[in-house]
């Protein structure tokens, strides 16, 4: 099925600069597209600083148990990703594959099994012809590439209707730093689940704890803000190599500017993710704010963020901020509706646990109608605030889900 | 707008036994709806044993508030009810409005205020001309009558597509107990907040403690175990009133037996909103075995009958497997994938963390073209277990919450 691009992609794919050290190729290993490359390696110089952050799902896919053990080490070489086939729910021949592709790719590139990092999405519970990827490693390597990025971006996809990249630099001590990354996954469509996944590397030197902590904060703040259906892949995957390829090594403020950085990276790519969210045709901006603490006010946030009467709602164009203070009040956390108040669109519509009974209903109406919509919860107990992102939810999600089956 | 009667209706209203002690009558106020009543009065010949439930949420109505003080004292004399407005977050209006409606009925009834019980459903946000139910008080009362429970079932129904009651009759000591019920939910419906109440009286002589726990515990077996959309009302109520017009003082196996008979009347009310859920075509029956315990059993069935991908496959009769395993992992309660087991209509599809690969597809794709669907989950860690209801995730779904809105 060819799916439509969704109207909230961006009109074209940034300018994805390179990594010093990092090179990519692409190939078609036919498992399930046809037509297109659906492999991507992803390979360091030398062996480098790695961090990620792996799916919570208690029915995680053997790959990311295998990540998991690479990260421990806290480096790695390579990344070898395919699309078509999850490789989830294999039982014991699914880790078979995983042990196979691992140790394939780590003889071709002359490394051991361990440096190599592995990701597959694409249909569960199907077993995956291994050798049909790694059958392409000796073509792969010979046609790596700094210039690989976008290539990369595409062959990952499976429901995603575009490719998805974004790329910073900054200047610190008078040298560029680059940080570039692609990530797929648009919901969780079947037959493919459509994990989420998100590659990033950056030239930058820095300690492996540095760059741990960081990407499990910017993560945080970016991949663990969205949701588009509150499905969670057995596959999520996002991860961070550093190359160290420029001169120094980065501490104090110079830390800080670097995780400004990768954040807006790692937003600008989960935005896309929610952007191609199945059906979406509006982007939702949740703000909350005045929660008892940060914790409190991204569950919160999430809770909007995935109730079906909230996303149908503004689906429908009606600022029906009653479904709002019900997703607050099931939140489970710290919420007095009598202090509570909703702003749409930047209209304030309830204040004191009472509607505003004169607000100007024009500017509202006219806000339902763009593409891009803002809720602003304030709770009134404390500091804590969160900003969530999600998108509506139409009839193309049904029917994505539920009338093309397998 | 008018709504089609649920694929999934019952045929007819079953036989509604009259309650000792307990009358009832409706009226027509005119808030909202047009030629239909839309008031409920219960009324009980003097003051009886009343137990809850009421919603845990954080942004709960002022009837809500007002009933748990009712509630705390074990017992009441009436119950007034009205739908087309919630009452619900209209702030210190809102307060004030119960306060005038329980003085009215109390008067009325020449009974205290803390005697009523009230509940609304119906529009958040909007004040709620309260005189145009009391005015009514006069004529309910004289029309009171033991006959009374499926006018009152459809007095109730906000964007309900049919009245729902059931009733049981048991023999405890040669003498014939009654419990009757009724019920009104389809979901969050706006501009109806389609809150779910239910109202149940039995005839039996009961402890006001006694009836407090069963209510607590048959609640958590039947309404706490159906999810339509994941969605909590403001408003949700399951009040219980006992008169004690039977001679026998409840005690011992005689209220294992009464709690049986109770649970089956909740039970069957619980199901009835399900098939009530709005654009529900297919009824689904989630059982969760070998948990590591009963409430996290509980919480698996609820991740799986909450998951948009496994409601839509089911609404495309797509017995997609990979997506109960994906609910299952995101559920946060143990699980151990390799153990997992999952059935579809009663045919083993997947076991030990793989698929089944030889499988029979025939009876399991016969199955999915039913109105009954079935879905079992065994854990393989422990005792716990439990049965969770749902209903499919369609088209109806989308167009009800967002194609008509105000």
């Amino acid at each position: 099925m060819a799916l439509n691009p969704s109207p909230l992609a961006p009109q074209s794919m940034p300018p994805l600069y390179p990594v010093k050290g990092i090179r990519l190729a692409t190939a078609a290993s036919g498992i399930k597209y046809k037509n297109r490359d659906d492999v991507m390696l992803m390979v360091a110089d030398a062996a480098v600083v790695v961090a990620g952050a792996l799916t919570r799902s208690k029915t995680c896919s053997a790959a990311v148990d295998w990540c998991k053990t690479v990260l421990s080490t806290g480096q790695a070489r390579g990344i070898l990703v395919n699309a078509g086939n999850a490789n989830a729910f294999t039982g014991k021949r699914g880790l078979e594959t995983i042990h196979r592709m691992a140790d394939a790719t780590a003889e071709a590139l002359g490394v051991l099994p361990d440096d190599i990092l592995l990701a597959s999405t694409g249909v569960s519970g199907e077993p995956m012809d291994d050798a049909k990827i790694t059958n392409h490693l000796p073509a792969l390597i010979a046609s790596l590439s700094d210039d690989g990025w976008a290539a990369g971006a595409a062959a990952i996809k499976t429901t995603d209707t575009f490719a998805k990249g974004a790329s910073q630099q900054l200047e610190i001590n008078g040298e560029t730093i680059t940080i570039t990354g692609i990530a797929k996954g648009s919901g969780m469509i079947a037959p493919d689940m459509a994990t989420m996944l998100a590659f990033i590397a950056t030239d930058a030197d820095i300690a492996a704890d540095d760059l741990a902590a960081i990407t499990r904060q910017v993560t945080d703040e970016s991949f663990n803000a969205i949701t588009v259906d509150g499905d969670t892949s057995t596959s999520d995957t996002v991860l961070v190599m550093a190359t160290g390829k420029t001169s120094s090594r980065l501490t104090g403020s110079n830390l800080t500017a670097f995780a400004s950085a990768l954040k807006t990276v790692m937003v600008d790519l989960a935005k896309q993710i929610v952007c191609d969210g199945e059906g979406a045709e509006k982007f939702i901006t949740i703000t909350v704010t005045g929660a008892e603490h940060h914790a409190a006010a991204r569950r919160i946030g999430l809770s909007i963020a995935n109730s079906p009467l909230v996303k149908t709602a503004i689906a429908g164009e009606d600022a029906n901020w009653g479904r709002v203070v019900m997703a607050v009040g099931k939140s489970g956390e710290a919420a007095d509706r009598d202090k509570l108040s909703i702003a749409i669109g930047g209209t304030v519509i309830a204040k004191n646990g009472d509607r505003v009974y004169d607000y100007d209903e024009t500017p509202v109406a006219a806000h339902m109608k763009t593409r891009n919509i803002s809720i602003d919860v304030d709770l009134g107990l404390g500091d804590g605030a969160a900003e969530v992102w999600t998108c509506d939810l139409t009839h193309g999600y049904i029917s994505i889900n539920a009338d093309y089956r397998s």
